[in-house]
């Protein structure tokens, strides 16, 4: 029996951690070459699929597959495309399995979130209906952190760790600099539907009163009167104020803050951005000068500062997946499990990709304080091993750290042109 | 003779390694304490002196100052308050020398850019003049390396490197995402009146096509053709853009763009923010999905990927300092001297506060590429040594870097309060 090959892709929004699992996937491929054929990566993700652009990862050294490890972004590329359901994209999954036949692919890993889990599920389905079974494996990746069954998402580890030592950072220097100036210090996270990122900024409290003084998250709908309140008095008691805000901070009807009308000198919406426009109502409002920052991508590709926890807990659900092929095992997904709090330990575990598909887990309301405005303990009982250890890149003597790109060759296709 | 005290105050803006300048200051002082009397501080700054705050820094361990060295922000606050000349502030010059009187100070420090230099050039004039001379030695610092004389301000390489370094990591995450999704990534910088800092992202290029494919410089006004020429050309060339942008820039009539009539729903101008104009112009016009970063704060505050180097020349800045007291100068700054750039060597001299005071050191127009988005052979020649090295602060067991937060004890006060 010929061996068959592996094919993995990333998919949608990249982490600082994404290539770890890269890394742990086709190392751990190598390792079992006797049972494996090469490891295939989709360019661009699902999309290269399609379009039968597999790179061909056995034309890269050790070294730069180690150094996948401490790489941000997507080393294959990733997209942004979404497979519909069985009926409706029918030719889309029927082409990959025929992609899959023409490479002689068994196994197919998919590294996402939860619509990515949907897909490989659905994937899994048809080509078992197709007469072509193909093992298939999600992978967990999401700094949203919003994956059912494992305890934490590879990537939003580091992408809390950035965030937290971000605004510990930035308010001490708002600390030094308010009693002449500014006052008021906004930092505007990610998180559009869920506020684990926003929550991770709370872990820079480490005594009573420490900033940052305001979480405002996506969950609880926001309280102007509350919130000048709560700015006024930490301004009195601190001499400053220090706020993280998700990027998904709706008004009381529900509308996006960051849309609440904010225009360009001609009249053009003007393209997200809360922090502003909270900075913009405090100022207003109380008088107080403000600065804000947006840390936008660079949250989701600050390598530089990534979590060990998370790196180790990314590479390892890339070895994992390899070893549930291995195992024989299809429609799974590998999954961090908390087996102690304090000292912190983990696991690796699997789920069902049949549950896992499109459920998000939402940040529950017991990990924000009752005022709305913070963290709980639960909370900081849970995000604060998250962040734990450092795992610098190499850094050359150029003082840039040592981020590798791939060679990324292309295998010869062998099929006619897909119409996307 | 008794010893006379030293007074150290910081001023402005402050750096991820204003507090290195203060540790070495203090530490140096302590080693000469045959010579010297104690380290006193103005809490937050002159205005501390002038309200007669003085921070007793012997009430600080030894391990205390030491973690100073790896604390960003100002350890004894900072503020923007700016003497005028002799004639129209001669209350507040008086009041000055009235507190050192008090306190036994024989030597002031004033750790700060182009407007600290002046004025502790015209305390130690108007100390002679009142017949109590103090020995006034200006300590450079400014993210925005503007002081003359100094090869470069401690505190800038920092940011430097944050740049390069977070432009370097953004770029990635953009480019394996551009396929199907964001083209364009605008990254905000600090630096008014000169691109120093917007310069510091072109290392990040380390091979030719490399991102940032476009830096945006306040030295020049905004050729908004040719900018969406030259990002069109970087999408259809690398699929993708990635830009750094001054928050100094400013349109043709020499308007800064980050006031250009973005207004928020209520008609109010939204302070600040260079880079969702810059996006949305390129987005309104070329029609590419667009995300921006502000980095703000977070830039000035990063001790977390803090240059060597710059570490280095800070804390030897306020050793210096002191070496200069002890020899019986006075009106003169430390400075750091390039002897050679490869290999990257450099001593400590100093200037006359005198010629330092209020010149402020633009970058020259042939570090700019000549199409004026880019740096040139020479920008990086004398840029790429500051981002030099790492000197990562030490971390906890939570994750999170031990920064210091001083006592703070203050001196007893002698003197009526002074009415500023």
């Amino acid at each position: 029996m010929t061996k068959k090959n592996l094919l993995y892709a990333q998919s949608g929004g990249v982490t600082p951690v994404i290539n770890a699992t890269a890394c742990g996937l086709i190392e751990e491929a190598r390792l079992n070459k006797n049972q494996l054929g090469k490891v295939y990566a989709g360019k661009n993700g699902i999309l290269g699929i399609l379009n039968e652009e597999l790179i061909d990862t056995s034309k890269e050294s050790k070294s730069s597959i180690a150094a996948l490890r401490h790489t941000p972004g997507g080393g294959f590329g990733s997209c942004r495309f979404k497979l519909k359901g069985i009926d409706e994209s029918r030719a889309q999954y029927e082409r990959l399995i025929e992609v899959f036949k023409a490479h002689n692919i068994g196994y197919f890993f998919y590294n996402g979130g939860g619509d990515s889990a949907d897909t490989a599920y659905k994937v899994s389905q048809i080509g078992k209906k197709m007469g072509f079974p193909v093992q298939c494996i999600g992978v967990p990746k999401t700094i949203d952190n919003d994956l059912p069954f494992t305890d934490v998402c590879p990537g939003f580890g580091s992408v809390a760790k950035y965030v937290a030592v971000s605004i510990m950072e930035a308010s001490l220097d708002i600390e030094s600099m308010a009693s002449s100036s500014t006052k008021v210090f906004v930092l505007e996270v990610m998180g559009r539907h869920a506020g684990w990122i926003a929550a991770a900024g709370g872990l820079a409290q480490q005594e009573r009163g420490d900033p940052p003084h305001i979480i405002l998250f996506p969950e609880l709908p926001l309280d102007e009167e509350a919130l000048l309140k709560k700015v006024d008095k930490a301004v009195k008691t601190h001499g400053y104020c220090s706020i993280v805000v998700s990027e998904g901070v709706r008004d009381k009807e529900g509308r996006f803050l960051a849309d609440s009308g904010v225009r360009d000198a001609f009249g053009h919406a003007q393209l997200g951005g809360v922090a502003p426009v909270i900075a913009s109502k405090i100022s207003n409002a109380l008088g107080y000068k403000n600065h804000w920052a947006v840390s936008d991508y660079l949250q989701r590709s600050a390598r530089h500062i990534a979590s060990k926890t998370d790196v180790d807990q990314a590479y390892a659900m890339g070895k994992a997946a390899v070893d549930l092929a291995l195992e024989g095992k299809s429609g799974v997904m590998p999954i961090v499990v908390r087996t102690s709090d304090k000292p912190y330990r983990w696991k690796v575990g699997e789920a069902d990709l049949a549950k896992v598909a499109n459920k998000e887990k939402m940040m529950p309301r017991s990990f924000i304080s009752k005022d709305g405005f913070g963290i709980t303990a639960a909370a900081r009982r849970y995000l604060e091993p998250l962040i734990h250890g450092e795992d610098y890149p190499p850094y050359g003597r150029d003082g840039l750290p040592k981020y590798i790109r791939l060679k990324n060759i292309l295998v010869p296709k062998k099929l006619e042109p897909f119409d996307l």
